[in-house]
């Protein structure tokens, strides 16, 4: 019926970027693959970004996803600690976009509770509900999780927009 | 006697992002040039970081830089703009690196200090010092002041480094 959409998800963060990827085909979400991009802590700051940058470019050559997805990051830590993330995630988002892909934003509320039904769920939940939605995932980490949970929510809210297109 | 390095400064901002570039010929400073790179504010944030990356990427093409120099944003503001300022930071630091360029990181006071004197300066004083330092520099914005200044401070501390070696 429906043919497939292939969508990345990132958990954008300088000591572990989480990546996920999953298959839209009509309804139905099926698993692809995930991991963690990992950058050596004892790089200069601007290859820790370049790290980033690259080992997203891989899994993107990997796995050709058609659209990404990424964490609007909630701010609730120090203005330092919120500084170092948005670099993180904006090295993460011009990759993305240079990569040729659209970049939907979701809020880390909306996620959760597009994932486990809560926006205020904790990581625990996020991991248990994404291995009960996409059942032939392998192990994981809360990262891989993450962007897990970030894949289904661009699919889902894709969904709805050409819903609304066709409507 | 010594052969000339050429330093390119940047100034992050999503709105505005300024570069400077001069030459380093022993202890002389020379300007060589500058501009703002200025993504459209209607664009995606994906494709305003993307944009950002790809005008560095032209001035470096154009103007061959060997070494860059990155202003470290002093946090003051909102953590929702100091998530975005560092989105900027985060998506020019990346490309400067995927680009070849090794990063020098400088606290926004050591840039003032640097150039004006005092950490407490402000834009008008680091533009009329610039102006000082690089008499045949071209007209500019208060952005690209900041990026030449930059572009000082990081040939000014490559010299001590410099210095040090040899001594």
């Amino acid at each position: 019926m429906s043919k497939a959409v292939r969508i990345l998800g990132v958990d954008p963060g300088l000591r572990n970027t989480g990546w996920g990827i999953i298959d839209m085909v009509g309804p139905k979400l099926l698993w692809v693959s995930h991991g963690v991009i990992k950058p050596k802590t004892s790089l200069p700051m601007s290859e820790r970004l370049a790290f980033i940058v690259n080992g997203l470019n891989e899994v993107i050559e990997t796995h050709k996803p058609d659209e990404a997805g990424i964490e609007e990051t909630f701010v609730n830590v120090n203005p330092k600690s919120t500084l170092l993330l948005g670099q993180a995630r904006g090295a993460a988002m011009a990759g993305l976009s240079l990569a040729g892909l659209s970049v939907a934003e979701f809020a880390a509320t909306k996620v959760k509770q597009c994932v486990v039904g809560t926006g205020a769920a904790d990581k625990d939940q996020v991991t248990f509900m994404i291995k009960r939605l996409l059942p032939k995932a392998e192990a994981m980490t809360a990262d891989a999780a993450d962007a897990l949970a970030i894949a289904i929510t661009t699919a889902n809210h894709r969904d709805i927009k050409s819903y609304r297109k066709t409507a």
